[in-house]
């Protein structure tokens, strides 16, 4: 394959003062001299040094911002600043259309533009520095994903995105269907009579592939799915889509313990491939990230810049707190007393919210906690109950700045008590009757989680809107592109 | 993490006459002394010699296929065949509920089931020998994609599942909505008010993730999305799924040449890394697959076995064959002649069948073939128009037993060009507004092809039905579990 301009800037000893040739797009031409090209392999540019005199004027007219190039040039060391090489150019092609005139109307001109805008133009910003940097970013999460669960063994399984199942109950769901709306057919008692859509039945997009990847983990041992989930919730935020991707690893034999042993590794090991791996991108969003903190009054000012807090989390072990002492602290705490948490805490028992998960976090802690051990009542019904009756082996991992960023649990792998609970709970059992064919031959203890890979980029990328770290964002009234 | 019986069986050599703790399922149990563990690592299970005198009589009763265990026990080398080593048993735990009588109802019997019954209860076929092999290959295969594309410096782009658009025509769509079908809103003119709905309009699952990602590859360069794409298309065939994962890669500055040359390094390269990773799983497949040509008549067996198959792929080239040339050998074949085609083929211009396919790949060439240069009104609208003005850049890769396993083109850059064919083959331009400014600004020669993983697993496993390797396939009127 040809060469990129990540490879030419790194490796450029053996091709000095030989000719090459690259291609790009322009991100600048200053002074009828200096072009600077990118080629989406890296964010850094490569500088190409025109004689003008030496070109057909209208080359020169048509160097203007995104228009494409193909350029055969000298390779030298260069004399400005900021650039390792340039290329002296010897030849210069226009590879295709630029409508200049259009293009000054979108986010192709060269100025600062808002994210919301940039966002109304998703197709477009792929094609900035910061928005190019986020998904080279984004693409390195998920590689190193999937190489951490393939080098400890793990088997990727591809749980299914239509499902006939909507018992699990982790939110509302979109409804599949290839009925033509405007002629829904019935059946005698004119109810919908869904035996005649494409499944013979009622059809839902998945909220999560765990009840799926179980039933993968009894014949594979471990096992992850890795795929997009949705949610119909009518949530307007910074933090919610209606379309996301989700990680989720199931592992046979594995308790409570092995489970946040295994979240911590996992998180760690993306964080620490991304600054081995993202060195370039990670620079310019943390200078960008560093100038977001001077706009903002300085009590709102984070602590550590972005490095530097990705740094501080491999080096701490995550601090491992029970729900019970968490409420504890909660409880006792300036902020409960002075009555600054706008839900109080006053029990056990109590849902923790945002606020809590930050105050643990940022103010308490100062780095990544665990809590685990939650009250049975506020967790879905497949979480092991602990021995005390009460609560179950739930595990929630919480960031700073994101909050919850991995929930899981131990399963109830025990076919009575976790019958009883589905009862209790009103799930029904005749729907998931192949779930708990789980527990019915050779159940075995086993846990998983889920992580939301879109939290994981806010947190490395330093982006605080969860739109904007999704090439192509699903939100209430938003399905463009 | 644990020590896996796979990591056990292949580096044993510290832990011979240690005590090590090994957990997983029963596979068999022969003479109340031979315990075949496997925990779905790998296929071979690790054999565990029991004392029954030693043990409670009520632990040797639930030793019984499926049935979980944790056994402590020494490592020693084995004196029977076919393992190097054997634990010998000195604590065996039963880990879970084995309910027997209602076990032997299900494939979970040992014995042989029919693949049909096996689909039926999918939640269990992760369980067998025949699905763990086919399902740890399906997950080493997208490993391997993502690596190859990784190496290569291509960056990982999620493209919409939910999307508005539906001009791409590449087959039927579903529904997606979140609409109560009994009470659908109508706006004044009595048609359906999708304004209401939760994106504010008509919305349908993907039919592919090509335009999106063809707007990424102008910011990126190198760019691929790897994710499941659907058809709402009534086809109950044994290479049909509504359901399915596709890879799509897309390369700034490739032209149709390129692309080619993509494709085959592409396709070697995971084959090459399945032949190198997935040798015990492939062993197993290679001998049912042979086992399976001896129940064939003679004439209808394959002329490779499954291993020598896949190593025949990666030392030919492929064979490149223009549509002229291929309908020429097609037309001239003793086939078409004595009217041995179900659709003869008279003239430039018939789009080729399955059966065409097959002949040329499978009859005349032996060995993978490349078909480029169609005629433009069988391909779709955004191929590039070749100079001779009745042809397109397109190119599928067709692989013996499976037919196109790859399609691509170079794409139309040319703004004229690509709008002129839209118009002629009714594509709205209108609402492909954000895809057409691809070619507006800094239009770049590119391309650009889709692979279905699901034929990839059938090719490299040997497997003859698409539901067969994935895990819960979804058909017409099928989505269960």
């Amino acid at each position: 394959m040809r060469t990129t301009i990540k490879e030419l800037l790194s490796d450029y000893k053996k091709i000095l003062h030989h000719d090459i040739t690259v291609q790009g797009w322009v991100r600048a031409f200053r002074s009828n001299r200096f072009i600077a090209l990118n080629d989406g392999s890296t964010i850094n540019n490569l500088q190409i040094v025109v004689d003008f005199e030496q070109f057909d004027e209208n080359i020169i007219k048509n160097i203007s911002n995104a228009a494409s190039l193909k350029i055969v040039g000298e390779v030298v060391e260069s004399q400005g600043a900021g650039q390792s090489i340039e290329i002296i150019a010897k030849k210069i092609i226009i590879l295709g259309d630029n409508f200049t005139e259009e293009r000054d109307k979108t986010i192709l001109q060269p100025k600062k533009h808002s994210l919301e805008l940039l966002r109304e133009q998703a197709h477009l910003r792929f094609r900035t520095n910061l928005f190019s940097a986020v998904f080279r970013v984004r693409s390195s999460v998920s590689f190193a994903i999937h190489q951490f669960f393939n080098q400890n063994q793990f088997f990727y399984m591809n749980t299914p995105i239509i499902t006939g199942a909507d018992a699990e109950g982790a939110g509302e769901m979109f409804g599949v269907t290839n009925f033509d709306l405007n002629n829904i057919p019935r059946d005698e008692n004119g109810d919908i009579d869904f035996e005649q859509d494409f499944f013979g039945k009622k059809t839902n997009l998945t909220v999560s592939g765990q009840l799926n990847v179980e039933t993968a983990m009894m014949g594979l041992g471990r096992v992850y799915t890795f795929g997009p989930t949705f949610r119909a919730e009518n949530s307007n935020t910074t933090r919610h889509l209606a379309e996301f991707w989700m990680v989720e690893p199931e592992v046979a034999f594995n308790n409570l313990e092995d489970n946040i042993d295994l979240a911590e590794d996992f998180l760690k090991y993306v964080i620490n491939y991304v600054l081995e791996n993202c060195k370039d991108d990670l620079d310019f969003l943390d200078k960008r990230f560093a100038e977001e903190q001077k706009q903002k009054p300085e009590k709102d000012r984070a602590s550590e810049g972005l490095i530097e807090k990705l740094q501080n989390v491999l080096e701490k072990r995550f601090k491992r707190v029970s729900y019970t002492e968490a409420i504890d602290i909660l409880k006792n705490s300036k902020e409960n007393k002075k009555g600054k948490f706008q839900f109080p805490i006053e029990e056990w028992g109590a849902d923790l919210q945002s606020e809590h998960e930050r105050f643990l976090v940022e103010k308490h802690f100062e780095c990544p906690v665990v809590l685990f051990d939650y009250p049975k009542e506020i967790k879905a019904f497949y979480m092991k109950l602990n021995e005390d009756g009460k609560t179950v082996a739930a595990m929630d991992v919480l960031f700073p700045g994101i909050g919850e960023i991995i929930g899981g649990s131990q399963r109830e792998d025990k076919f009575d008590v976790l019958t009883a609970k589905m009862k209790a709970m009103n799930v029904d059992e005749h729907e998931l009757w192949w779930y708990l064919d789980t527990r019915k031959f050779g159940s075995v203890p086993h846990a998983g989680f889920g992580l939301g890979l879109e939290r994981l980029v806010l947190f490395v990328t330093g982006m605080t809107n969860i739109r904007d770290v999704i090439p192509f964002p699903r939100t209430p009234h938003t399905a463009e592109f």
